[in-house]
């Protein structure tokens, strides 16, 4: 930490800062400028991590040198990380492609789903069966009877399932059915649920909230993370900014950031990325090029009648479409499908 | 709803679009113009509210009119509502004022906080026993332990207490020390948290989520009040935005907005809102002068010690300092400290 | 400016960073910790500020601890500057008022619009007569006939005019007719406006831009000032954010953060602040009570029919009570209308 | 347009509101709902754009059906345009890549960089003779002698140049130098320069405003356009977000959204877009998988040294190896280098 001194600060203010510092267990290096003292705080990055220094009389401003999440960082493991979802790796080689409906509706719309994307070439079956929704008077998922068709489409076609978690609660019983527990940009920062889900068995995908940095993300991870649970994957579904035109901004720089800063695995959602259906494709075939480790795709088998979210949902046929599409650039940048 | 069709729509599109409206038990009115034929939704409002046409072919824009939230919208209860916390009114001539530390650290502190706080006329003492923190390694709350401090400090000074709630497990537990719970701007699409206080007794201040929009905020009070919890404060704690000077952008326009699309309460967090304890007092001064019905903010005896958001919280004298210049500005407002 | 290197630095490359920091006539200030090396550069300001280090192998990153602009801030003129406007004051005591329409429209729309801001109290008279049109086939103004309408209805009513320029090509053509040159939202970093106005005798203006910062803003305004120019006026007017229930997010944050960090006076845009008339008042009562040292509002004779903007303008009645509110709040603040 | 009444709207309301839109030779058609009356306006798109409805009393809202901007736009022009640069196309099968300094320092820098940039297959030359910076004291750009640079050493290696433009005033000085004017960010909405540019001979690309909306950029681009220049090239450089680890965030779905908007090019600039040289290589293959027709990229021969932006300055090896990896991309979709 760089503790920046004002110009009014008195020779007093130093010393107190200096004092703080040392009786934190901690040295101080100071550099005298025309204007202003910079107080260099050295020791111990845990202890330097707690300490408050800028209510103290004098003090400008300070500045952290050092992020605080730990083991979701590329420091601490520089490998790429490749998560196991039940024999199918997420982070490798391999493009992870997970497609489905928004919701789950009925067994027919999921067997229909389901055939449409193993047929192209997805590996996940993904399907909410507990949605969040903007408003309580929206429809909130079919609960357990949409895990168990889910399960048992997903099993028909020999797709693994990834389905979305909103309470900790439910952790159990979603256990139960899927391979990837999902959670939401809503929940990104619900921290009680992140810290039930570091204590559980299977993989989780994290999506970015709405309005977080790439920071926060990372540090909700550290709390999956050090609570034990390490199979993570990033999803970036875009952020929220002015423009109307798109549902979200979809900011691929964040693949190529996460590539950087971490060595866990992220996939892609230009659904709710863009909102809009004619984006999907292309902006899929730009995530790729990003880096990215896989997609997450709405893919619904008669959208004009879905649910929820029909105007970002994929026909199957556009599917297949894009899968081609998507396979050409994988191959470019050495990847499978 | 209104429905646009696409230029290029055919004879055949509209047909299949008047269908499905009629389908629904809706009716349509046609509105052919130059380029485009408009598509009128009439009929129930709720049939219209789960009627979804973006996907069917020929559509190029739907226009909702109506808003889904209900029981808290101004329609719905023209006159203010007046929030009743246990004998303290919440939104009437009187302001509420809440104040205390960001953190519930100690007897001690509470106890310091709570004299300082009733001293300068607050009437709820605020400290947080359950801290939602962006890193796991951040201080994450004294939990019970705080709360029983906090009550203990709030009955020596004849202060109702508020404090914030991060999981519904914790309903029970939280109400039996707090007089309203506070839901954080993180939580505020948490909807199984919100869904389980609108079960609960006790009021809810509902803050406002990081990037959340106005609509949105009122659709998530929708969750508490349709679960039959009507005793709800609004809290805005600013959004965010690429400006870094303040921590976040405090939007007063939204006190005036809710005060227009709701009947319930608002009162306004000019500590979070800026993060500078330099702002704080002449936010708090325009957030009255903007209709607000009261203040949350953050008083500690000593802010340098401080465990979080030392940075913006007030000294006890700075408190009184607010206070005084607050009373002014109340009073050509028609209200009362 | 403080320079962090990376935990992978070499020794070389400390050395080359030390060099050339030294070759710039500077000075250095090591400080080791236990994974990076911090730099601290010491030495004239002006050589810091050119200094580019970010490029050189082994620098993790840099921290610039002073700020660029000079004339404009507190530090160089500690008092509150008044800027006076051909004897009205801006800055003072006094609040300063403007207001009338967004666009000139005619002689007897300005000539109502005169009489009953004056009426109100108000001591400038505002109104566009070249107007910056998101699509060039809206209304771009009456240009030069409409300044002759301007300064002749505020002649008759004893007013002062305020207008926008968008090109530097008509400094004096405006000069001839106003009595301050506003540049808008769109122009603050039209930095060609910004110097030819630096030449200019008369008081300026300077929106603040859509998705300025505070820090851009103040930049903006040094380059006015730089070029001779110190009659500055600050203009928060709204910035954009993800929100769409306001035209834009007013930032009266601002308004205490200028106050801190300059001498210039600054008022505020209430009208393009939110684009809603019923915010209007509440949000200049706001304004006035964050300290600002004036409002320019939009009031038109007969808003229904206005050429531009007729959603936020206020009619004479609505501006009369508006200004009796800001009144009683200019009092408490020590302030006059 | 649909005028959408207010539950409260009287009879004479809507009476006065059928009579203004039937005043200005259009037609209406009512929509009678359970709870609000719904006005569509029918006849000249000219006539309906120059309609303002909004401060009628009962007027609830309106909404636009159709966009403004015309001769930019798909509709007018279905088939893709392809912009004739001095002989090389902008817009074709040929991506066209544009690299070299962000500003003009020095010849033997020129001719280095114009070495290196042909060499990897680049067909024009950047570099800033005219420097819009947030400081006044930042370096401002060498002026012509920085354009006469640029125009010998583009020629020597056979490349095109585009410079930028800040000053209308300097259309014939810089028209001499370079083949193609580029309109900054912070000028997407100058219009006078816009319209300046819209009589002149030369291409034109215009970046988009770091705030700037989709549409309010196709507006932009209509200003040039109306004047009767149609050789625009629209430049994707990054919006402004909160999120902080990158410069801005680029938004590479307005690639694929200006594909279906517009007949016109659009190219990207990763280097200002992410503002970190190790995000540069990846956004610019996903901006080639996005269906962008061009790049323009930041290349110095000593970013160590650069007056401006070198830290998202490439070496010419990187941009060899950038060139080598966008190739693959670009072959994959149909494109060449």
């Amino acid at each position: 930490m760089i503790i920046v001194m004002s110009p009014k600060a008195t020779q007093q203010n130093l010393e107190d800062v200096i004092k703080k510092v040392e009786s934190n267990g901690l040295k101080v290096n100071l550099s005298k400028g025309e204007e202003r003292t910079i107080v260099g705080v050295i020791g111990d990055k845990k202890k330097i991590a707690n300490l408050e220094m800028i209510m103290m009389d004098g003090v400008e401003k300070t500045v952290r040198i050092t992020e605080k999440y730990k083991l979701v960082s590329r420091e601490f493991h520089p490998a790429d990380s490749i998560i196991d979802v039940d024999g199918v790796p997420v982070g490798g080689k391999q493009l992870a492609i997970m497609a489905g409906p928004c919701s789950v509706e009925s067994m027919e719309q999921l067997r229909e789903s389901a055939r449409a994307v193993k047929e192209a070439g997805a590996q996940f079956l993904r399907g909410g069966a507990f949605k969040p929704r903007t408003s309580p008077y929206d429809f909130q998922g079919l609960a357990e009877e949409g895990l168990k068709m889910l399960r048992k489409a997903a099993d028909e076609f020999g797709l693994k399932v990834i389905t979305e978690i909103v309470d900790k609660d439910d952790i159990d019983l979603i256990g139960e059915y899927t391979d990837v527990y999902q959670v939401g940009a809503r929940n990104m920062q619900n921290f009680q649920l992140l810290k039930a889900l570091g204590k559980a068995k299977k993989p989780v995908m994290l999506k970015r909230g709405l309005a977080a940095t790439i920071n926060e993300w990372l540090n909700a991870a550290e709390y999956i993370a050090s609570g034990g649970n390490m199979n993570i994957i990033f999803c970036e579904r875009g952020i929220r900014t002015y423009e109307t035109f798109t549902r979200n901004t979809l900011d691929l720089s964040a693949v190529a950031a996460i590539k950087e800063l971490s060595h866990l695995p992220i996939i892609v959602d230009p659904s709710h990325g863009t909102g809009r259906r004619e984006l999907v494709e292309p902006m899929s075939r730009a995530a790729v090029a990003a880096g990215c480790d896989g997609l997450i795709i709405e893919v619904h088998p008669h959208p004009e009648v879905a649910l929820s979210d029909g105007k970002q949902s994929l026909r199957p046929n556009d599917f297949r479409h894009l899968m081609g599409e998507v396979g050409k650039v994988a191959a470019v940048m050495g990847r499978e499908l």
